[in-house]
């Protein structure tokens, strides 16, 4: 449904209103309202209607699953759900029929196949669902699963809850719109109540669409600018990282890998750091996110520079330089989100990130990040992984075919 | 820093852009996103900015507190704390200078006195912060309490959790950005440390801003529209309802009573109900919201009009029915919020509604109305109080005074 670069909407525009390519794409997928300029700024030749955001959509059919190289939603919920004992290959087959037959329709602003509340549908806010396979599902599947497709090996760091980690099928549902994500969310549920039971719903969100200026990194709730080196879809890397086959078996070609780590972060414990401990910690400015031998936040690190002293400027354990790598290959997508639940006793908070990752192969990407961070980040000290989840991400499926139809 | 119509913004345009009042006004409060068509429309005379959403604010300061009258944003989290003992007059004098200082300039996108995080407040986003008392803090003040100042008469249909009801202390922090809620309410509550602890939080969601066109009205999670009738801000009514002073005392001039009712709603029982089922219960059609003997969602219900068989086109029991009164004193004003939580067990929803309700006499205008739905309201078969608090909104207050001066 999507035409150029003009962002789809769900719902026709009326008549009397003529849609202008250029500002439309101007805004891009952050959205904005309905504006109708004509006789009001004495432009009357020249009506402009920008749609409403809730009204734009993502395709859902293609080569790849959306959500993972669209624009971040302002909402997430990731479900990961454990198969009832019952359930083989055959009924593994109908499930993701009938889900991928609902996610199709609930993405283009259409109600589920049974909607019980199918007004609840109409506004897709760029609502995205995407859906990854456990360990356990391609077993059951009899399917062959990439090596990386296991629990990760344990870190020092890690205090993990199996109640926030694992699970046989993941499903990321993301949108620009909190409604859109509860009711969608639900008539998933409902598809799956007789083929799995939820393992666990973790929530997080970013800037509200239209908040920000499009393109600003996002901050988590350290205040930190969190993603500045991502890789942008549509760039040769993005497509190497994330979609690359390397040994992943046939039936991921056009699918990638995901980690999910559930990282708390103790903001009570981070207040007790002031400003310049903070920079530190990070190797970056919290003013703007330049590295801290820099101005801007896409700055290159200058590792060398050292102070009068002759100390690093940038921290030799600090994150910016534990999480880079000299092998380019050993790089992630990122696409996370923040979480913020009720603090529990004396604590006035209970936050963290969900951090979310795609990369083709998860043991020789995310884990040397990983290790690099856990032997020595400075961050360690404030952030703590309570959950964590791999999943392969299927490729997507053309209509008429249904996710995962390429492993069944 | 409101300007006429124009939202106003927290950071300054840039000279090259024109801001066109009527276009800016027409999007009013639901905001939209900055948009420069010079060049790209072939206006080049008429350039346009709308403003980020994120840098809309709402005024602090005021004869009301904000909040009320604030059309309702996005996303709120409502807090509860209970005082600690040692608190007493002097205390709780020294924590609302705090918070209203705090919540003065977080609302203007400004951080906090002692903001940790200071970058993370640059987005308001309409941010409003609004406090209530509890009985136990007017006591402690050895202020006077309006009579309706105290736990609601307990309702046959009420399943109250204590974990959910009550408090001393009410933040109401309301936004349409979910990082600003999250930065707000924490900087509130480290202010609060050594004033009191967290009794209950309790978030909830509306549509995002720029989903839906301005003035529709809500749909909860059963679909429904929800709050047709609500009484506008601005009009003879809604300054009679929420602000009147009746009998209250002399600090509560320019203040109102607070009711919030956590209702469950079991949207897995719903399901089991088709939409003729659904539309009996509410008394009005689930498509457009209008009464079951209108056409659309503002029609007067007809009580009197019957089926070719003689009974009433809007069931005797229905809610419609029910929850309307002859006495038009007897009526509130409704700001409430979709809630959504992680299933429990072999459920697919454990979601509801945070009712809010403002009247300036909770038990002469939330009461009766209350008492008429709990006796007999066909929806009472789908929803369940299972939270209830009621708080005095103390008036707003001038540059230099502070929340609850009138009291202390």
């Amino acid at each position: 449904m999507t035409t150029g670069q003009q962002p789809s909407t769900a719902r026709g525009l009326s008549r009397r209103h003529l849609l202008l390519g250029g500002a439309a794409a101007g805004i891009g997928a952050a959205g904005a309202i309905g504006i109708d300029l004509a006789g009001k700024a004495g432009a009357s030749s020249s009506a402009v209607v920008v749609p409403l955001n809730g009204a734009e959509t993502v395709p859902f059919f293609g080569l790849h699953q959306a959500g993972i190289e669209t624009p971040p939603q302002a909402h997430a919920s990731l479900v990961a759900l454990n198969l009832r004992d019952t359930v083989d290959r055959a009924a593994l087959t109908r499930m993701m029929r009938i889900l991928t037959g609902d996610a199709a329709r609930l993405t283009q602003g259409e109600g589920a196949l049974a909607d019980s509340e199918p007004e609840l549908a109409v506004t897709p806010a760029r609502l995205t669902i995407t859906f990854g396979f456990g360990p356990g599902l391609v077993s059951r599947a009899a399917g062959e699963a990439p090596g990386w497709l296991r629990p990760l090996p344990a870190f020092g760091v890690d205090r993990l809850d199996p109640a926030w980690s694992g699970g046989d099928l993941l499903i990321q549902v993301a949108a620009d719109d909190p409604v859109t994500i509860a009711h969608s969310t639900r008539m998933l549920l409902k598809d799956l109540r007789s083929f799995a039971t939820i393992h666990w719903v973790q929530t997080g969100f970013r800037r509200a669409s239209g908040s920000e200026k499009p393109g600003t990194t996002m901050r988590n709730l350290f205040g930190q600018v969190d993603g500045t080196v991502n890789p942008v879809p549509g760039t040769d890397d993005f497509e190497r990282l994330v979609w690359a086959t390397t040994d992943n078996p046939g039936w991921l070609a056009g699918g990638t890998g995901f980690v999910l780590r559930r990282i708390s972060m103790d903001l009570d414990k981070w207040d007790r750091l002031d400003r310049a401990g903070r920079e530190s910690a990070l190797g970056r400015t919290l003013a703007t996110g330049a590295p801290l031998t820099g101005t801007k936040e896409q700055d290159e690190p200058d590792f060398t520079a050292t102070t009068p002293l002759g100390f690093p400027i940038i921290p030799e354990y600090s994150h910016l330089r534990r999480a880079r790598s000299e092998n380019r290959a050993e790089r992630i997508v990122r696409r996370g989100y923040n979480y913020d639940e009720v603090p529990a006793g004396e604590g006035v908070s209970n936050s963290g990130l969900l951090f979310v990752s795609f990369q083709s192969d998860v043991d020789r990407q995310f884990v040397p990040l990983q290790q690099r961070l856990d032997t020595l980040d400075l961050l360690n000290e404030w952030t703590t992984p309570i959950g964590s989840a791999v999943f392969a991400i299927p490729p997507g499926c053309s209509p008429g075919g249904y996710i995962g139809d390429t492993l069944f």
